[in-house]
């Protein structure tokens, strides 16, 4: 992509939906989230917000409405399984004012995983329920698919599910303008480079700079991450920075991403 | 508690919401959903929602408001440092329409950490600053407070510190009934078992049942998840349950908590 064609490319934004009990009662650790952020930010799209919501029709319906609403894109995770408790499909449905319907496609996906036809019961079926209008999201892993509607992808929560999934539909995602990081590691507190950091950031509005305090072996650092499109903008502002932890007599290293 | 007054005791729930752009970057996992959702249930506080939301203040005004008013408690996490992008305490402020004010005691808690006094400078300054109001959370590893408003409680996005600032702020919270938890493993699939796990469901209002499918070494598995504050109600259903497994023809493994 040109310079030019990259400027005039639009913010795509994404927020994802975390739907289930496992994860707010501290049994599981979520570990769909992260994974998501990666992959959204290396096709151009930022994930601006995630929630958090439990197996529960009402909160679901509404998290669902908010968010395909305010983000161009929409990704759930979890509730798509066969079980009493696995209510998302059910509820996006309700959340786009559509019927839920059993998709031929999807009953083929799971009777193609099943050794014994008569194994394809009412239970599995339920997996095969889209809400009408849906286009089905491949499961390569274990069968039962996902779906799309509207800007909202429906996927499994299951880690190693999820990813295949999001694996099958990269490629109908459009992303925008590509955020370039840079990271610079330093001994200094934050305390004592926060006002000429927020100088630089002033000086700098198209570059967005995060101070990221950690703390490891009993000792603080502070991660200063630098964002923008253009490559330029970075390259400039990353310079500045290092000569600024230098001069107040710090360390500037860098890290590379990965 | 006796068993009447437990019964009685009404449910508290509580939101936590996490600030921050790293955690939307995919740059650093969150770590501290995981541990409120486990310190929250221990002391019968349900978790019911979370949100992750950019450094931007109009994010937080909303979600801080939205979450205060749904649920008894709200925790926040991260944004109350010193640097350009720390904007937690001047948002919660805006939400809860007060001024942010320079607050004495967390002043002199900044004050005690620092061998230099010239250290106290304006950036650090800006942690003592406090929405009118507010009662401070101590932070006995770094010295910078949190503070606690209204029913609202914000603490620091790095997990050892939001940790330490947790044990500090925990005898202020009042919990519910507790939620006890049992939970058997099987081999068997969720579409084997689906239909008279519903049954059982539907038998046991009282007791929430989940059921986790799992992908490890190559292999699906479920953990079933009974959740009730009645003992009794969660021993009668968990032997329903195993026999259930057992006829069949599965594993009915008990995992111990922890």
């Amino acid at each position: 992509m040109s310079e030019a064609s990259a400027k005039a490319a639009k913010t795509v934004t994404a927020a994802v939906l975390i739907i289930g009990n496992e994860i707010l009662s501290g049994r599981i650790k979520d570990a769909n989230l992260n994974y998501l952020a990666l992959e959204l930010n290396k096709l151009g799209i930022r994930l601006r917000e995630a929630r958090v919501v439990a197996d529960a029709e009402g909160e679901i319906v509404a998290a669902v409405n908010e968010l395909r609403r305010s983000h161009d894109y929409l990704f759930t995770t979890g509730g798509i399984g066969p079980t009493h408790d696995d209510i998302t499909a059910a509820s996006v449905a309700k959340a786009f004012g559509v019927a839920l319907r059993r998709h031929p496609g999807a009953v083929e996906a799971l009777a193609r995983r099943l050794r014994d036809p008569a194994d394809l019961n009412e239970a599995r079926l339920r997996m095969a329920n889209v809400p009408e209008g849906g286009v089905l999201i491949d499961n390569p892993l274990s069968g039962a698919p996902g779906f799309e509607i509207g800007n909202v992808f429906v996927m499994a929560g299951v880690p190693a599910v999820m990813q295949a999934m999001f694996e099958a539909l990269r490629s109908r995602l459009r992303g925008g303008e590509p955020l370039r990081a840079r990271t610079l590691v330093t001994d200094l507190r934050e305390g004592d480079i926060a006002e000429r950091l927020g100088e630089l950031q002033a000086h700098h509005p198209e570059v967005q700079i995060g101070s990221y305090p950690f703390y490891r072996e009993r000792r603080f650092g502070v991660s200063l991450v630098l964002r923008a499109t253009d490559e330029a903008a970075l390259e400039r502002t990353a310079a500045e920075l290092r000569e600024m932890l230098l001069a107040l007599g710090g360390e500037a290293r860098e890290e590379t991403p990965g």
